[in-house]
């Protein structure tokens, strides 16, 4: 056989690398286990990949794939002229995927990567912001807080991504950046997972170990304590379902995170990289916290869609997230702002508003949202990630008395 | 403003056919009513129409807009690998999207328009024949057998549809075709429409005024009697739900048809036009019929997929549907092979083996499938339909005694 017979085109060199991508969602991130079905959600942007973790998850053994498509043009004529009470609905069809897929113990694959980020531009803001499918977020919250599918969340590589990235549809640059914080660009990537969730584990088991009181951020325009619950457990990398498959709910994911007491956040807080909301960026943002609660809200840009968004309902204002990067972070060496959340949280330490982790409490895991916020755990509809880390920012444990561990310096891993 | 800003772009064109085409679906086709929720079933290739029907929908007032997306490649992928239970599996939120707009007494649009006809040469013909969601199939039958929705097929012109007619990706000249079979070439294509549904509207009358016992068709390789209900009523253009909707469930259309007694078909048939079936071609077809049964299947290309389709039940080896078509029909004056059954049955008189529609035999809509089987209406999981009609074949009708009136001679209408 000639060397150019054996030499790999453009296009096969694409489709390995998608197919590796796929089979890394399917093996690392939900860990399809043969005999399972896989339920996949995606947009029809991502169907390249979609139809590749098929192809992949019946040589896994899946036992069946099914397939829910959005159309986000379709969303689109929504909010532009549909009766008001369309916004908020949520179709049966739609409820039913993710109904199956818990009932079924099933793997669920959801797909990413925003293919045309300005699509909403133009439509009435009020109405971009009510249109989410609420009882279908609420099941799902549900499936995910109480552990009964193995999922993942990964995204897609395409033009229109890579344009709001790097300013051109360079799709090669943004695959490239995708594949490294993937760790594709390792010989064995499921290797070199295996190896990356062992350390977030060591620093999930010394954190627990530590059982802080509190954690303390302070940096430029930084001072805020976040009170931690008596039953606080930090996760990271690697969870596991009740019917015991561990899965990695999100690729990338370089962060350890907990969920605090919505009730004890005292200080300020200055976001040490732009965020990108509902078709909107913040840049700048300056958030102040007394008892718990935002009371104030500053930016040079969007702090309008920031102050709407934490008036949205009771626990919107108070934190439901703390999360430690540091600067071993595939995502933060990059220097990229990816515009996408699934990426741009694992960059550096970050604080969420909002909804938390009913599964980052002991014991929580059962309860309703009511009892959920009497507990100090936090319940809402929103949960927006805002970075709040990287060489400037110190960040301490402190116990009961309020003495102080390092856990962070000059971005670098302390305990 | 300049003649150069008032001249419409290229896209512009296209764009706005699309939107003609989407707003002939909803209005002629589903006839959608303002308050009403729309469905729609489609495939990837298929968005662009589904989107413009979104925009349209909206406009004249629907509720909302549910929309299912089906991709061919997750059917290739588990057509080429999945266990064999896969193949007959209705996925919970599929059987869900009908029984919701069933429910919801909503407008249903269904999309066709194969832009990869080819795409599952190379499997195994057998697990292809058996690749459909049995359950989906049957609600949805009898959905419409029962007029609970008021729906309509339309088919999407695309790049892969066109290169199978024309032998190269010409879709410029598959729209102009579609257009015209769909009168969109007329000024007032709703109007146009109106005065053909009349002209079917006569041919229904006169035929049922006749009442015939049978139905004969003789030509080359074929002489084929197919016996008819005292029940069987002729349907044809436009029909109406129970909730008195009327609408025009295929578009184009062109057919008056009724529901022949299942147990009463006897002779020989030979198809007069190759008809694609699952991703397959089949040419020269030869069906041979004993006691309202299928006892041979001959094709120079395909035979298999129609043999293991008409094993699927006990009812896919009868026939459901016979349809006269005379040469007036614009699908027919085109001469094209659209390699697309809404279109190409059309064009000739046809039958079809599998499911019979139970709206055209007096009394039997409420009934089940096994008092339909009882009473002689066919019920399956298949409904394939193939031409037997053209120039060279001559239809009668036949009355109890067998005495013959003709109903085409030379492709025309007799009655």
């Amino acid at each position: 056989m000639s060397d150019a017979v054996m030499a790999p085109t453009v296009e096969g060199v694409a489709e390995e690398r998608l197919a590796r991508y796929a089979e890394l969602a399917l093996r690392v991130g939900c860990n399809l286990q043969p005999g399972q079905q896989l339920f996949v959600s995606a947009s029809l942007d991502h169907a390249p990949l979609v139809r590749a973790a098929t192809v992949a998850a019946y040589r896994l053994g899946a036992e069946y794939v099914q397939v829910l498509y959005e159309d986000e043009h379709v969303k689109r004529a929504m909010i532009a002229d549909a009766p008001d009470e369309a916004l908020e609905f949520s179709p049966g069809f739609a409820k039913r995927f993710i109904e199956d897929a818990t009932a079924a113990r099933a793997a669920f694959l959801a797909i990413r990567g925003d293919a045309e980020p300005e699509l909403f531009d133009g439509l009435d803001g009020e109405r971009v912001g009510r249109a989410r499918m609420i009882e279908v977020s609420e099941i799902t919250s549900t499936t995910v807080s109480r552990r009964l599918i193995n999922w993942c969340v990964v995204a897609y590589p395409n033009p229109g991504w890579a344009r709001s990235v790097f300013g051109e549809p360079d799709v090669e640059r943004l695959w490239n950046a995708v594949a490294f914080v993937n760790r594709l660009d390792e010989d064995d990537p499921v290797a070199a997972w295996e190896a990356h969730l062992g350390r977030l584990e060591e620093r999930r088991e010394a954190l627990d170990e530590r059982r802080f009181d509190a954690i303390h951020f302070r940096g430029p325009g930084t001072d805020l304590t976040v009170g931690l619950l008596p039953g606080s457990r930090w996760l990271g990398g690697a969870t596991i379902t009740t019917f015991g498959v561990r899965h990695v709910p999100n690729l990338p994911t370089e962060e350890v995170f907990t969920t605090p007491d919505w009730r004890r956040a005292d200080g300020f807080a200055r976001a040490t990289r732009p965020l990108s909301l509902i078709g909107s960026v913040v840049r700048d943002l300056e958030l102040r916290f007394q008892g718990g609660r935002i009371v104030d809200v500053r930016a040079s840009s969007g702090a309008d869609v920031v102050r709407s968004e934490t008036a949205l309902d009771e626990g919107a204002c108070s934190l439901g997230e703390v999360a430690l990067v540091d600067e071993s972070s595939r995502v933060g060496r990059l220097d990229v702002v990816f515009n996408e959340l699934l990426f741009d949280e694992n960059a550096a330490c970050h604080l969420a508003y909002g909804s938390a982790y009913a599964n980052a409490v002991e014991g929580a895991e059962e309860l309703e949202n009511d009892e959920l916020r009497e507990r100090g755990v936090n319940a809402s509809s929103v949960h927006t990630d805002f970075m709040v880390g990287g060489p400037e920012v110190e960040v301490d444990g402190l116990d009961a008395r309020g003495a102080a561990t390092p856990l962070l310096r000059d971005n670098r891993w302390q305990l």
